[in-house]
């Protein structure tokens, strides 16, 4: 597929500068710019590359001058990473124009099941029974929906990921490769003679919509009611949330992360890779945490900013990790007193 | 389906005041309660709500009085926490006498492999060849059973889950959608030339009874012999156990938890979520780990428990933080004594 | 399949006394030996096991002298670890001859795909359309195989792991099961309203030569342009490697490490479990990170060694350790100046 300098001009209403009529076929990254692509310059960072790189078609701000004649056409706008975005959405709508329709074979739909319209289903793919799903919902091959699930209008499930029975997914929710929900919450109880006794877990997981679920990441079901991840969550891979956690509306997760049982998150918390949180806690609204970290207490400020482990202001980490570089410098001190006073 | 407040006092031996007829059809917790559910409270931490919830039915201990008109029964027991679970075990069997039977197609089952009466085998789920399945055992849609693997009685392997040839499982276990079993060792041989050679990985993996495994955990086979799980042992999601570990019986770990190569950790021990342990050591039976603790060495004292990366007795390690906030008055203190002597 | 003394002496042109004919059928660890097996003592730690080991044959090196007559054969080489080393190399290559081969069915193919000889697709495994395959390539039940792919000579991708579309896999790599390779990279910008909007995902991923990919691990694809693990790279199980993300020859990651988009690994790296590194830094050739270290910044000298989070060299990690041990004595060297001082 071919796009003009003109054509994506006219788009974004900016002003072309150059050939109208090169055309491009994809999008590169400005440091790998070449004459079949479109790339762009938001960043003044990379301005320099604006008088060097080889691009078929420059998007640009109003006011950067380029003397670079392996440049074909520039673009300028207002707002370059805006203009950007919006191509990019075209581009995937585009794309996405062209994706596969309707049931493959082999697959399997349980008793009871009923989809609406523009369902995808692949090869190999495993409805349970009375399974509820909405329009124009993608299912990859492999992934597996247990009985009694609900999934909303335009939700992704990528292959093989997995929904254990009766849990819910709202829509325009995309839920990636190996994912894993509904899996028992992580409950046993002692008994005398050393061994444990699995307390049953009897709830479900209810996501919202608009989530997004990275690759292999696992949410357990709840013991009674529902583990919760509402409206506009994002999770990256890997991460662990334990039964009956809240995670609040939009609130962003990074990588590999584990939350623990019964904690209540609340919303646009902000989550760094490989933290850990524990159990029967409660974070409050618009809370950062830095990688790393670990939760040992609730944070009860909105909006309070935290790191290390356990998890303290930042100011009050880094000052403490000052401090122990001092400690040399004061043994010396202590010394030379130690001397003057014989 | 439904239970009066009589059926579900005459099955607890409970006392009961209210309604007898008042039916409910699921389990709710105290903070949730409706009419339609049974909720009970055994911590006295939740006994506010006695005189608030609005639940179907209200299983209490014998003295806790109630002044509450929208408590449709009551129950009275002695010990409403086993009474409890006694009720969610009973609720789990009803369920799981509605469980599917039989074997779905299509699924795949292996020249000269043989199975137990009760299976379940879901669609488009792989037995390999050779392989040996128990009585009562339930494999859902799309798990991979590798060549001559064996599986014991009553265990259940869920969605997606993969078992590499050669490995055993025993009785009672239940292993969790995207878990792999068997995946070769990290094992590479540095060359002279900056290059890895891989060790071939010929061991297997050996998983007790009445062991449960967490969602997209991986357990690596050993290089030579097995890495071993013994009867009991608890594990929760996305841990890592390396290749020619040995984890003893009823030793439960949390999520994310990684432990390296040939370690060997005693039983009833306890680690806590994101731990690392390193390789060939030894973890004494009784241990505990607290969460995010790096070990490095051996811990040779049965029941220890310690905290930290790298790892000490909690005390110590306290201690160290304790001390690290002290280093501003030190300096003060050191300050004041130099002006002093001049 | 059984094995002689005689034949495997010759084999390895070893040394032969006992008995030329006694025959094993497998190989163990010289603390598990059995008359029906082959063990080694290379590690002069082992040499004690020489006296007691009931070892079928033993394999050792030229001047270790044994006096056991448990032992059936001894084979004496140079160096008994490279010998056995040879052994396991024909071990698997017999094992391998063994190995299945085909399509199975029902497996799917989609239009425009083609393949090269040698081909074994498990029942289930699913490959998307206008896929490229080498020559000897094994994909096991359940693999997902997304639009586009290209896959080169003798790869094996095991059971359940997934590849999204226009991704690209080299030659003799293993990629184990429940890999996800091409999932969405982790972008989304934030909206005034608090919410966020998914930055479209267009970029691929790029696997080398030689690459072996631990249990489900996830490799995200890239923006735009490819997120690149290089040839030669080993990496372990439950890693994440975000979008844009560049990893150089022959870089070894342990398990459950994480590391942030953008960021580039030199060549010959080796990073230990539970490392994190942040986004958009460069490690240089030869760097050494160990276990849970949190990398925060670029390291551009090649071949450092780093611990701790934030990382730092070595030693003066540990020293910052050993200095917060002396605080007390500090304390209470200050409090005897104090008093001196009156």
């Amino acid at each position: 597929m071919q796009f003009t300098a003109r054509d994506i001009a006219a788009l974004l209403g900016g002003r072309l500068e150059g050939d109208p009529d090169h055309a491009v076929t994809t999008i590169a990254k400005i440091e790998e710019a070449h004459q079949g692509a479109l790339s762009f310059i938001a960043n003044p960072k990379y301005e320099q590359y604006a008088q060097t790189a080889p691009a078929g078609i420059l998007l640009i701000g109003e006011s950067l001058a380029v003397s670079n004649d392996k440049v074909c056409a520039i673009i300028r706008v207002k707002d370059p990473y805006a203009a950007f975005t919006t191509l990019l959405e075209l581009y995937q709508q585009v794309m996405a124009s062209g994706q596969k329709q309707g049931i493959q074979q082999p697959s399997h739909i349980g008793a009871g099941s009923k989809h609406g319209d523009g369902l995808f289903l692949g090869a190999f793919a495993y409805i349970g029974d009375n399974v509820t799903i909405g329009t124009n919902v993608r299912i990859y091959p492999s992934a597996f929906i247990g009985d009694g699930v609900t999934i909303g209008d335009n939700t992704t499930i990528h292959a093989g990921a997995k929904v254990y029975e009766g849990c819910r997914i709202g829509k325009d929710c995309t839920i990636h490769a190996g994912v894993v929900i509904g899996g028992d919450g992580f409950g046993f109880a002692p008994l005398a003679d050393g061994t444990f006794k699995k307390v049953p877990q009897l709830g479900i997981v209810e996501i919202g919509d608009r989530v997004e679920i990275g690759a292999n990441t696992v949410i357990d079901r709840a013991t009674m009611g529902a583990t919760v991840v509402r409206d506009g969550v994002k999770l990256d891979n890997l991460i662990h949330i334990a039964h009956n956690v809240e995670v609040g509306d939009n609130t962003v997760i990074a990588a590999q992360t584990g939350i623990s049982g019964s904690t209540r998150i609340g919303k646009q918390v902000m989550i760094g890779g490989q933290v850990g949180i524990v159990g029967h806690i409660r974070i409050a609204d618009g809370v950062k945490i830095n990688a790393q970290s670990g939760v040992s207490k609730s944070i009860e400020t909105e909006g309070r900013a935290v790191t290390g482990s356990p998890a303290c202001d930042f100011r009050e980490h880094y000052k403490g990790l000052a401090h122990i570089k001092l400690i040399p410098e004061l043994m010396k001190r202590i010394a030379e007193l130690e001397k003057r006073l014989g």
